[in-house]
This record gives C-alpha cells, structure tokens and sequence, in this order.
C-alpha cells in the first residue's frame, strides 16, 4: 500500500491509502494506529501531499554506501557501515521548496532509498529487521558540499532547513533488493543506480544501526546514494524516481 | 530558579521549582505553559530527578570550543564553530546509567554547559539571542573514542544511547560569562576549565547555529568541553560541576 500524508484546502494534516487516482481517508497515523478508515475519499488532484513522516528522533543516514560512490568521494571509509544524522528540522515534503544557503560551492543531490521505521528498534538481529519496518520512501540528501570537507563533520553541510526532501508516500510492501534509483535534473537525466549495488543491504544496517542507537517509530534511515555526483542551482527542479514508489520533486531557489 | 523535571514513586513526569529542601510542583512543563503552581510540594528527598528536557528535535553540540582542548584534539578545525548533532536516544537524565558498549578502546567524559532553547529560533542575531534561551543546564558529551576517529563523522561514537546526561536541574537565571566547570570520576577531580575561556561565547553560537538549522524550543546546545582528555570504566562515576547549576552525577556499568 502507497501511505500519503496530506492536507487539503490548509486544513490537519491526515493520512490516505493512494487508490488510483484517489486517496482513501484513515482515521489516524497508519503507523500508531492502523489502517481503518473513515470512509471518506479524496481526489488526489485536490490533496497537497506533505512529507509522509516526521521523524521524532532521528534522521540516520549511511554514507558511502554504494561502491561506485565510495571511489567517487575519494574519503577513507570503514569497513563498517558510516552512519551521521541529519535533524529532524531539515524534512520537508514533495514539491516543498529547497531553500538554497548563501555559502561556496556547489549544492549537490542525494536520491536515496529512505526505510521508515515503525516500531522501537534496539539491538535487532538481521534476519528480523523486517519486523520493525513500516515502509520505504524515498529521500534527497542534500548537502552543500564544500561545507562538508571544510567541517570534517557532515551535520551542518547535509542539515540545513530543507536538506531533507522525503516522499511522495511511503510504500510499505516492496522488494527492495532490485530497485532503480534515478535522479534528474529540470528533467535531464544525472545519478542512476540500483539497490543491488548497496554495500551494506537493508536487514545489515538496521542490525547496525540498532545496536548503536534504538531506534523510534518514525525514525528515517537514507540508505547511501549511487554514483554520479551531481549539482542543482536556483530555479532548477529535482526529481528522484525509485521503482514502485514513485517520484519525488522538489524545485529548488536561493533563500532569501 | 532551578527548574527539575521529575517523578515521585514511578508516577508520571512533572516540573517543579527547587526551593531548599522542596520542589514547588508546576501546573506543566514552564517553557510551553508558564510557572503556574499547583500548591503542592514535594520534599527533593522523595523526588527523583530526570532529564530536565527530552529534546524534540535537536542535541546540537560544538566541537572543539576551547582554545587548550582544540589544541589537544589535534585536529584541523574550521574558524567557524565546529557543530554536530547527538540523537535525542542518548539522552539520560541525572543519576541514571551511562552504558558503555563493547566498542575498542576509551570512553570519554566531557562535561560541559548545555543552553536550553525555549522558542522557535531561526537566524537569530546575537544581540537577541538571550530572547531564546530559555536556560542552562550540564551535559556530559560522551565519546567512545576510537570509534571518532575510525568513523571521521562523530555521530555513532558520541551518539549511543545514554550518551548524553543532562541535568540535574535548568537555571533560567544565569550569567554565563564565567562558570567554573569541573568533572570528576570517583571523586578525583579531573578536566576543570572556565566558561570564559570559550572561542565561540553563547551569542554568537546561537547567531550561527539557528542560521544553519531553525532551532526548537527544548533543543539543547552542548557548548563544547575545556582541556584535559580523560576517560572512565565500569563501575566509576562521573560527577560534573558548573557553578551557578549544581553537579551532574551518573554511574558507569559496561552494557549487559
């Protein structure tokens, strides 16, 4: 199922099961209270979509996760998975703005398969992970880049408000161990890869992850981009297209 | 005043204002609904403290913020505030467990002055930066060392859970300008440094830090740690001192 976080007309946000070229109305978060609904249908055309979760905890990201990438970035990285964060205040939804800082160098895309954890997760063997899994997204991992080399640490460069783009929905039944990635660029083609590529697969992280921090229903993690690093400026638009979740856009512009 | 967040027989989370010997009970959390009293007080004797904020979104620290401990840390550091993030799991409260993982090599304490966001702060200027503070506790930015410098990005080696102790209490009346901090393990005194050594003083990190990430109230700042590396194992404690707050206190076990 294809879980949309939405509004309509500026009203509470609300959550829908995407049915066609509807959205089928839930009473509450599906992830804390289900999937009943209240019978009512919207269209999709009159639904603004907003980021389909916000984490409450945290926002993990792995980095260097895809080989091609690893050689790219040309940093010396650990066998082990290389987990930061991002805040929480960075999310926005699809279509929302990317509010561009006034600092050096280039602005750069991340498109990303984004896990949504549903359920609290602490020290979980691989082989359950699936259990403590809500559903997939996808994410664009924003950072501005010459920040990042000039901190050594990530946080400011990939955090900035509006650094984390995640949607449209949340699929929460899907294979995840052969999808496209792609992302484009005002509709030109730029980064594409495939979750086969991934260094450190799905059930590994969260085994990972968990173990070091527990994790909170809510909680995102960004599991590494491919290869091609690649840039945006003002007035560009980014989308990122996974395979059997859809496609996230965002435009982007300077922030005043 | 001293504020405390705490629970008396396992009942639920409630705030008070210290006075002496007693806690006047508060009609809910002061940063969202004021310092109504309830009339009741409760004797600190029965009380147990916890964590004075669960920050909804961020724990920002600041890395290398004093001149000698920049200078022992050997490593190169920007001339803007270096700035990371904890994850709210790490989050303990005084007296409670610090759980030491069964990572290679030393544990690290770092006691250092916490400031307490308590409005929405977004490029704030630093002449009105005392607007949003809503006051200031102790923190103890916990490192597993090896796991810093193995990893580059912080966030793992400072991010497990129970990382970082917070408290006892939030002083909302303070001048920060030249506190005492002193940590201690066992009793031995260890780092002891002064609040006017900062390279980066309050203001300007609060003019920094909200320009890059929009800050929320009971988002705390850890405000970086003077000289003098020291680390802790199973079985110690590690007290913390900053003048004007009170002393931060948490045993150590190796995680079970």
């Amino acid at each position: 199922m294809k879980v949309a976080r939405f509004s309509t007309a500026g009203g509470d946000p609300r959550f829908g099961i995407v049915d066609d070229d509807e959205l089928v109305v839930l009473t509450g978060d599906p992830m804390f209270s289900g999937f009943d609904t209240t019978g009512e249908r919207v269209p999709l055309a009159d639904a603004r979509l907003l980021a389909p979760v916000i984490p409450r905890s945290k926002v993990v990201c792995v980095g260097l996760n895809y080989a091609e990438h690893k050689a790219e970035m040309e940093i010396a990285a650990p066998t082990n998975p290389l987990i930061f964060l991002k805040p929480n205040t960075a999310v926005i939804g699809p279509n929302e703005m990317i509010q561009i800082p006034p600092v050096e160098g280039r602005i750069v895309h991340e498109g990303e398969l984004a896990i949504v954890i549903g359920r609290i997760a602490k020290r979980v063997k691989a082989e359950d992970a699936s259990d403590y899994i809500f559903g997939y997204t996808i994410a664009n991992d924003i950072s501005a880049r010459d920040q990042m080399f000039a901190d050594g640490q990530w946080a400011r460069a990939k955090g900035y408000d509006t650094f984390c783009p995640i949607g449209p929905v949340i699929e929460t039944e899907l294979d995840v161990s052969e999808l496209s990635i792609q992302t484009f660029v005002d509709g030109e083609p730029r980064r594409h890869g495939n979750t086969r590529d991934m260094l450190h697969k799905v059930p590994e992280l969260i085994e990972y992850i968990s173990d070091v921090w527990t994790l909170l229903p809510g909680d995102i993690i960004l599991t590494g981009t491919p290869a091609g690093l690649g840039g945006f400026v003002d007035g560009q638009t980014v989308d990122i297209t996974i395979e059997g979740i859809g496609t996230l856009s965002n435009p982007a512009r300077n922030r005043v």
